[in-house]
C-alpha cells in the first residue's frame, strides 16, 4: 500500500520537470443560442489539482470549461466551452508531448445532433431532441501514440467502485479517482471531497477533506505511481 | 411619450407602499442527477431591477434561480432551481397579493418528460429526449384573479420587436422589456444592457448603459405606467 506524506511535508519538487495537463469544469452543449445542456461541475476539484501540481513543481496546462474561478498561480489556462473543443485542445497538448494527463472535467457525454441558429420558439408542445455521444477525451488520451500517464475521474451516483474499476480497465487508464456525487457533502459544488483512487492492483481511500488537501494527496499518489 | 428623470434625481419614494415581486436568473431542468438543461442567464439584470425597486422604496421579493450573486440590501430572496418551483413560488406570492410582478428570469420553456434517478450510462449511441412545455409563469400571473401590474422580459435573437409585441398582447401583459441577445455587448452575462420597453400604445428605447442604470430607468417607467 502507498503511504502518503503528511501535508506539511508536501514535496515541492515531486513533479519538477514534468508537464501535467488537467481538464476541469463542465462543458456546455448548445441546443440553440440561449439553451444548453450542462452539469453541476464547479471546476473546484480540477483547479485544486492544477494548483497542487504547480506546487509540486510541474509545468501545468489547465484546459477549462466555463467556470467562475481564478486561474491558479503559474498555471497556463486554455478556455473552452464545448466537449469537442476540450477534445481538440487535449489532443493538441498530448500530441506535443506531456507527462501526466488528469481528466477532472465533467465533460458532457452527449450533445444535441442539431444546434438551432435561432432560439427555438414555444410554438410546439413537445421538442424531440436526439443526443449523440461526444468523443471520450480520457480514452483518446490513453490510446494516443504519445500516451502520458493518464488519470480519469468518475462521478457516479451508485455502484461507484464497480463502475470506476470498469472504466479503469475499458479505457486503459493508469489511475482513476472516484467519488459518489449522490452525497450532500462531497463532489460538484462543495469545497470538500472524498475520493477512492484506484489503479491496476491497488487502491487508496482519501477521506473527506478540503479539495485543496485531497488534491495534494492525489498528486502524491500520481507522482508515486508515475515514477515507478 | 414618457420622459425619464435623470438618475441623480431618482425618487426614493417612487414605489413606497408597493410590494414588487421579481423573478431572476435561469432555471435548471434535470435530465438525470448530474445533467440538466439551462441557459446563459447570469441573473444580473433581475438583481439590478430588485435593487432599483428597493431603492425606489418598494418591499421587494426576489424569486431567484441558481446564480452567483449577493442578495441586494432590503430584498427578500426565495431560492428555486426548477421552472415548476419558480412557478409555485410566484403563484404563492401573487395569491397573497402584490402590486407589481417583473419577470426577468430566463425560465426554461421546456423540461425533459422523464428525469432519471440515476446518471444515464454511456451505453447507448443516441439518447432520445422528449421535452415538454413548462408552465408560462408571467402569463399565469397576468391571468391571476389577484393580477398585479405585470411586466415581462423577452430575450430574442431576431425580429426582436415583433416577437415582443406579440408576447405583450398574447399574454395580456402591462409592459414588456426586450433585448437582442445576439449582440456581444448586451444581455445575459454582460454588465451592460440596452432595452426596448413596450406597453399598449407606446414604447421607449433605453440605450446601452450599466444594468444598474437601465434597471432604475425601467423602474421609473413601471412606476409611471402603474400609477396611471
Amino acid at each position: 500500500d502507498i503511504t502518503l506524506r503528511a501535508a506539511n511535508v508536501f514535496d515541492h519538487n515531486l513533479l519538477s520537470g514534468c508537464h501535467v495537463v488537467i481538464t476541469a469544469g463542465p462543458t456546455r452543449e448548445a441546443i440553440d443560442p440561449v439553451r444548453y445542456i450542462t452539469n453541476q461541475s464547479s471546476g473546484k476539484m480540477g483547479y485544486a489539482v492544477a494548483e497542487a501540481a504547480a506546487e509540486a513543481g510541474a509545468r501545468v496546462t489547465l484546459i477549462s470549461g466555463p467556470v467562475n474561478l481564478p486561474t491558479p498561480t503559474r498555471v497556463h489556462r486554455i478556455d473552452v466551452v464545448r466537449a469537442d473543443e476540450m477534445y481538440d485542445a487535449s489532443m493538441a497538448v498530448v500530441g506535443e508531448g506531456c507527462d501526466v494527463f488528469i481528466a477532472t472535467a465533467a465533460v458532457a457525454d452527449y450533445r444535441p445532433t442539431i444546434t438551432s441558429d435561432h432560439k427555438i420558439k414555444k410554438s410546439t408542445e413537445e421538442i424531440h431532441l436526439t443526443l449523440v455521444k461526444n468523443p471520450d477525451i480520457v480514452a483518446a488520451v490513453a490510446a494516443h501514440a504519445r500516451r502520458p500517464f493518464t488519470v480519469g475521474f468518475a462521478a457516479e451516483t451508485h455502484d461507484v467502485i464497480t463502475y470506476a474499476q470498469r472504466k479503469l480497465e475499458n479505457k486503459h487508464l493508469d489511475m482513476i479517482a472516484t467519488n459518489d456525487v449522490s452525497g450532500e457533502n462531497v463532489g460538484f459544488n462543495s469545497d470538500n471531497n472524498a475520493l477512492t483512487v484506484i489503479w491496476p492492483g491497488g487502491h487508496k481511500v482519501l477521506p473527506l477533506a478540503a479539495k485543496r488537501q485531497i488534491a495534494k494527496q492525489l498528486i502524491e499518489l500520481i507522482a508515486i505511481r508515475y515514477k515507478r
